[in-house]
């Protein structure tokens, strides 16, 4: 057994606070302990698993079982610390940040590596960080949080054109990736603290 | 540059036109730009995207960035005349029913490039036609409305059994082709002129 | 022509009855003709294509059009004999519990024939039997039932874990095959009959 490296560690952070942002939906809906780690884990793993299926590799989580396990704990901890989940939220916010960043870094680097332009890049890095709560959503048979109000998904492609402004004038693409984490990472923080939102549409029965 | 050929000018048509059905549907649910554009954008290529994944092909807008270009257009297109795109309805309507009949032949022919039977080709033909609108309905939380009234993906069902029959007495392919649009654009257009509707099941509990 | 083999005659009945199901509830939410036809093949044939996109194969429903025309038979019989199927109510039960424990038998099959461990076997297995479910849910609009009440996929699960510790024993794939589809089949019927079921996470709310 070798040491986990620091992006494993942010992974394991990031997959575990989405699979408990999918469990405690589920649990408000009342699904049982196996719809709740359903929704946890397609949370988790379901955004990369739609990048994969597009850019025709196989899903990441059919190659480790820690997605699993990791999905696993989260449930475990639902179920033992419920209660008290609410006076994390914080925590599960910072969380939940860390892993919309890592995810997006991520989807980023795989699609480039397979040889795609950046536009493709950034919106793999958008659908690998936030398609997993779309589908999520969509189970728990509520409108997709993403797209009615706060910055989420738009962090991700203002990571992304940060990543590709980077790439002109650093060539370590090391760098360029942890600027736009880091950039994901504060445009959501930001986003939330100061209530930024986009304009909503006027419908037309107005 | 070269000249858009008359295809890619009725795909950009179809595109828009479908881009649009999804951005109104949207703004009528108070969806934010962001969220507006994602779901014109997954209604205007998320039916050709299906068939794509199901042929194990790539999907078409990974290849060239002009349906996200065409999206974002009808985006700014809604937001700035959003008020008087109800008086546009049967321009729309001309559109919508342009982009079917193109998406039913271009699925089609894609198919039976790959090699497979008629039957799946006219399958695919529907998905590339129907698809993207049960995705837009799914996201915001309605039941497809194709599902329900109207001959919607019928109309490419009927204008793919029209390039079979077609394809026995016409060598020629494109003219199967022109043939098979021609049929779904008017199947449609006559469907909804004389609010021909297919039967529907009656539930159990009358 | 030759006889179908007794696995084919169970793949139909499965199929018949995974169709019936997606057909039922879709004549409940007064589907017409065709999307009730859509509902009922995509529950029966969704969970297998799922899977078959997660593994990069082709889709089994693309290479034989049985399972079209057994949806059309299934949709006939809602047509003529709606009225009286809720006599059969047992009969379908026992049908779809067939086909719950083949489809998991087949979906583990195929799984471990491409070189994946058996974790991987075991979800296919389950999403093969149960998926098209919850596509059928989310296009009627409700909450995906697998989430909320009784055992139905875990079944799946249950019968997969059976097929793995069969392996050790018995070196014959056939027969971990029959033993785990018999599992499923009694797991699901005793869950039914004696109205087991997984607790209920408790929603932060109380």
């Amino acid at each position: 057994m070798t040491m986990p490296t620091f992006v494993q560690v942010l992974d394991f952070v990031g997959t575990f606070a989405f699979a408990i942002s999918g469990i405690r939906l589920a649990s408000a809906k009342r699904f049982d302990w196996f719809g709740a780690y359903v929704v946890g884990f397609v949370t988790a793993i379901g955004g990369g698993t739609i990048r994969d299926l597009l850019l025709d590799l196989t899903p990441g989580w059919m190659t480790d079982p820690i997605y699993l396990i990791c999905t696993g704990m989260a449930l475990l901890w639902v179920i033992l610390f419920g209660k008290y989940l609410i006076h994390l939220h914080n925590t599960f916010f910072i969380f939940d940040s860390i892993g919309l960043a890592l995810f997006t870094v991520v989807g980023l680097g795989k699609t480039l590596a397979c040889g795609y332009p950046i536009w493709v890049a950034i919106i793999m890095g958008s659908i690998t960080g936030a398609a997993g709560g779309v589908i999520r959503d969509v189970f728990i048979n509520e409108i997709p949080l993403i797209f009615r109000k706060e910055i989420y998904a738009m962090a991700c492609v203002v990571g992304g054109a940060v990543y590709w402004i980077c790439s002109f004038f650093v060539p370590d693409a090391v760098i360029a990736q942890i600027v736009c984490g880091v950039t994901v990472f504060i445009t959501r923080i930001l986003a939330v603290k100061y209530q930024i939102c986009l304009p909503t549409l006027k419908g037309e029965s107005d």
